[in-house]
């Protein structure tokens, strides 16, 4: 895709219902205004980090090269947080320095991150409350039109990552808990499979063994099986089904690797 | 409207708080950047081919020529279930064979169906749980940048019909019920009128005697009235109100022809 | 914004389960392909004028020069009332004369307005119950691409006001209420700054003193300040905080001013 033709994807926590997201789009398009404007969902829980990390990651890869996602999950907004603009593998994310943009950055292949400090690319004056309009929304903007992320402010190494629940280990038992079900019902843990998993345990969930598989496809039909997935972690589902149904599961129920 | 310009219009029981949609939509603007996309609605009840094919049928013809509608209301993904395309007086219907077309395509005027076969236009791999993005969407993306049908695929032409609720017959009395109530609180019934009033029967729901009329604006205010509509099912209807909420119907409510 | 390249904002209290929103797009798109559709709200509470008028003028000032704004919150549809186009402050605004558009107007420096006669821009026929469809949306898409918005219809001075609840006074006793809750948390009431705060009085809410600020920064953290809004009304807020939350107030609400 040409950066010029630009296209933002939108994703947040403010609802539909209100006037915050369409202020967003308003802004935008006063600065941009041939920008196409998608809308991943405005319905992540209320400052729900988790959830929105979880979703911006298993959506941003349908997207095209050039994409800009504007993400504002801000639970922080007002305080001394940072803001950032990145470009990793093509795309451009932009967003408070929180964990939300986390998983995404640390899977990219590349990554280029800066810390907003430019306020000529600002709305002025810059609200105490509501810095997706006044920050985000510009840069989302000038990045979309073409504009250099290098000018948006200084390159920064580290950023926040997104905090998952400890993992508790104990003898040779470790514990980890679901952290996200998504949208087929698959039951993402917090276990990293590069530290967990240079030996691979047994794996215990609602005090059934589940077995391992390296993919979907290896599972029996409605059988719970155990996978490390696109992002590294390790995940539990059923093959055509929904593990979160079949098992009633929730988020924060404990999953048991024994080493 | 230049098929260049390109408009692809959603409709899907996805809702819109996960990542389904966002995904169908990234995957079109990967291959069609320039294609505009409007939602009709994510929010048909999940796997209701009945509300998902009443709700097309009613929205369809208000857009231009040339518009491609993606539908995805499809509970039998996985199964051998057949995808088709088509071409229907002007405008281009991508969706799952299993009657969520069947209201828009019969009513055409002239209609060219297509099964999809010619994987060289579908996503690699293809999974088994969600044809919408691995099958309908760059199918969809092909028609709205002036792609020809034919390539699709070989030409069907007998399709699914809408499996709608039987009719009864029992010696002079034909009973029929309530299928749909759209949005302006219309009762449509399964009452099919070329076949069952070639003699205009007396019509009787929720014990009252309901008169025949050939226009809405033939009932008196607040009269509930019975007529044929544009699908060719009978009615019953409430000149400038709602049926629905004045008499208090449901789906699944009985009407009674006595012939 | 070039107003060749076209952008229309949509509001309105249809929800979008149903096939009213995508009903308007595709009127609009039949006349006008390449214009640009934004959703400002359609959950605005079914038939609330109020908060229509709230929302509108709060997120019009966000949108460039151009924008057409298409608003439909209209209880009175099949009646006598009548449709309104007017330009403020290079801006558009075509809806119903019922109070939906007032406070956008009424603050505008500068405000062209017509009523709606010409039938030569609608569609036909035009029902009784869809005019958003049948005239707004058409005639949206006639200023969205350039059109005349004298061609319209005929110039008027009078519109209907946004009808607040009626302010009570009583010797030297002005009662007020809560008339919206924005999405802040911030309370509007349906005090008139011009009309009663020749003098300022002292503010009482829910049994405690409200003290004057004259802008949002003077207040506390966690204290409850009023102060006359961009609209010229008296609102109640607290700083960087949800008043809504912390006092636990609705609409409704009374507000006592003391002359």
């Amino acid at each position: 895709m040409s950066r010029g033709a630009g296209l933002i994807v939108l994703l947040s926590d403010f609802g539909t219902r209100d006037w915050y997201v369409p202020v967003l789009k308003g802004v935008i398009l006063s600065r941009a205004p041939a920008v196409r404007l998608v809308d991943l969902t405005h319905e992540i829980p209320p400052q729900d980090i988790l959830a929105g990390a979880f979703t911006l990651a298993a959506t941003a890869p349908w997207f095209p090269k050039g994409a800009v996602f504007l993400c504002v999950v801000d639970p922080s907004v007002g305080s001394r947080r940072v803001l950032l603009a990145a470009r990793a593998d093509g795309q451009f994310f932009v967003g408070p320095d929180n964990g939300l943009l986390g998983l995404t950055l640390e899977r990219a292949t590349q990554a280029t991150i800066v810390q907003l400090t430019q306020r000529r690319f600002w709305l002025t004056p810059i609200s105490r409350t509501f810095h997706g309009r006044d920050i985000l929304a510009p840069v989302a903007a000038h990045l979309a039109t073409g504009g250099r992320l290098a000018a948006l402010g200084r390159s920064v190494r580290q950023t926040a990552p997104l905090l998952l629940p400890r993992v508790q280990q104990r003898d040779r038992t470790v514990t980890g808990e679901i952290v996200h079900i998504d949208a087929f019902g698959n039951l993402i843990t917090n276990l990293d499979a590069a530290r967990w998993l240079s030996r691979r345990g047994s794996l215990r969930f609602h005090r059934r063994h589940v077995p391992w598989v390296s993919s979907y496809s290896e599972g029996e039909p409605e059988q719970l099986i155990a996978l490390v997935n696109a992002l590294g972690l390790v995940e539990l589902a059923i093959r055509e089904g929904s593990a979160a149904w079949s098992v009633n599961a929730k988020r924060g129920d404990k999953v048991e690797l024994l080493l």
